[in-house]
């Protein structure tokens, strides 16, 4: 997608392949810079601390930190090493361990000789790929606005939660590819971003993306979705999401569940933008067999921002001392979800038309 | 409730009813401060600025606003302006035109110069009815927490949105109250505290209250109470309302409705805390009738907290010019309420059960 009239992608590959170039998204929507990645261990650290999130991003991510290994020992015991290293970088993101164990699938067979440049080539597979299956689930996405639209004068209204755009993947989002094709096609639509605590990645990313392409939106806390609904104001719902289970249940970021809720208390139809990578169909159960990330409670007592000088500056939001919890993830299960837009097409949330896929 | 071992509360009249002192609570967690007001005017800027708030403080606020417009002109066309000042201050909280009434129902029939007294002495009654109200509705929440501990060992896990705490009331709180009566009295309970953005007042003022009392308790981000309920953590979730209809539709809080909507779908009980004077017997559908206060986008958009030095700052969210829409207020329905906590017992959200009241 473009930023300022140029086209960037939040990954990339740099000439000479001795390194890759990120955007670290915890300085956004402040400051849009890049970092430079040249070994894996750099490379965990970026999926770990979260420079770079989204769990089609992670997979794209954690690839090339494979390729990077092969620029230095291309052995059995070091690429083995470094895979398990990187997959166990987050542990909830399925694209992550799918990435993996596509580039050992290609590299396993090779002499180690020989491992570098398909190492390489297999990294940029997966991230041209991931620009296809997300250009393909716009296209899905799509014919659900153009249906809505055909039903009523005004903007498609859709609520979107967390940061499934193209800062999430390596071009344009999974959620977000919908809108951005509509938007681009001369379809009005109108987004309600939420802010999603507590990271914040709706109100910094997904409302920085929106903002740079031009497409309407508005933020609001994560509290008014359910409101909004209510009131009428949501035509759709698109999510993303970071593992989804063989019945179609739908592991997102935390609160997504209480937005399905909310539209299947209220009529709205409830749609997860899924690349099929992000199936795991060893699961069935997602509330009792996904592992839920923890994170710091430091990530809920404080936060950061820009202050009236331009700094970056982080305060606290609590009393002294105060214990938060911090579960990342919420499963959201398949009895709520409308529909799973994938790269193949829209299909239920059960365990046979998963199984079809 | 006791601060650092002394008694406190958060509104109380100074010795010669010159003026009454409250504890500005936009600076909390972080400073204690306690703010002088001696005219109507700053009691309405203290009411729509938030240095108070919550419907119950916010209905003995306006009551001494009019005791010190008593103080000065005492005549019908003074009293009648300062109440409708007074009572367009904040547009959701029913307690805050319950108030303006009582006191205009005591002072209208009474000769202008026998009003000054009287005002004053209404205006105690309303505060100190309203702490024998919590502490009833206290007892009566008691019960519920007492049921819970004796089906299984434990604290009893109870989470609350917003802050429905002595903060919001005179003394005691309204979802606080049983807390507070359980802990005194030995029962060993938890509380999970929703931040409650974007104003923060359960991580700046729930969890502050709760600190100082000893109640154990863990700040969450709101998108979290739906999968704390999906693994069991929550037992009973307990909150306070802004207003409440004649068929049981509790206005509250903005996030309240997602929180009884996952509340539903686990089968956790959802009671909302009432002292009957939040209760409008002439609006019954709630979703349709109860205006909903929109607030400054800026409370989405920037946040205020402590830095490391110690220092208010506020900080910046977002994208420059990014739009935001600010409801304060939901609307739960009835049927997602399992029962409405008042000074008289427990009762059900109908019609039927309410009009009994």
């Amino acid at each position: 997608m473009k930023v300022g009239g140029q086209a960037l992608r939040p990954i990339r590959a740099l000439p000479g392949r001795d390194a890759i170039e990120i955007i670290d998204q915890r300085l956004l929507p402040h400051r849009l810079h890049f970092e430079r990645l040249d070994t894996p261990a750099l490379v965990h650290s970026a999926i770990r601390e979260m420079w770079v999130r989204g769990a089609p991003l992670i997979g794209a991510t954690a690839a090339y930190g494979l390729a990077l290994q092969m620029n230095g020992d291309t052995g059995d015991h070091a690429l083995e090493e470094s895979a398990e290293m990187l997959r166990l970088a987050r542990p909830t993101a399925v694209n992550l361990a799918w990435a993996i164990d596509r580039m050992l699938g290609t590299l396993r067979p090779l002499p180690p000789a020989a491992r570098r440049g398909a190492a390489w080539d297999a990294a940029d597979a997966i991230a041209e790929d991931d620009v296809q299956v997300n250009r393909s689930i716009g296209e899905h996405g799509l014919v659900l606005l153009r249906e809505i639209a055909a039903r009523r004068p005004g903007p498609v209204r859709v609520l979107t939660h967390c940061n499934a755009g193209w800062l999430a993947t390596v071009d344009w989002g999974t959620a977000t590819a919908p809108i951005y094709l509509a938007h681009q096609q001369g379809l009005p639509v109108e987004v309600w971003v939420d802010e999603t605590r507590p990271r914040n990645q709706g109100a910094s990313l997904t409302a920085w993306e929106l903002g740079q392409a031009g497409v309407p939106h508005k933020l609001v806390a994560d509290n008014a979705g359910g409101h909004l609904m209510q009131h009428g104001l949501v035509d759709i719902v698109f999510v993303g999401c970071d593992r989804v289970t063989a019945r179609g249940d739908v592991c997102n970021k935390i609160g997504t569940y209480l937005k399905a809720l909310a539209a299947h208390d209220n009529g709205v139809p409830f749609y997860v933008a899924m690349p099929i990578s992000t199936l795991d169909r060893s699961l069935s159960d997602g509330l009792a067999e996904i592992p839920i990330e923890e994170r710091s409670a430091r990530e809920v007592t404080h936060i950061s921002g820009r202050n009236a000088a331009g700094e970056f500056v982080e305060v606290q939001l609590v009393p002294d001392g105060t214990a938060a919890a911090n579960p990342a993830f919420d499963v959201t299960p398949a009895r709520l979800v409308s529909g799973l837009i994938t790269e193949r097409g829209v299909v239920a949330a059960n365990a046979s038309a998963l199984a079809a896929l």
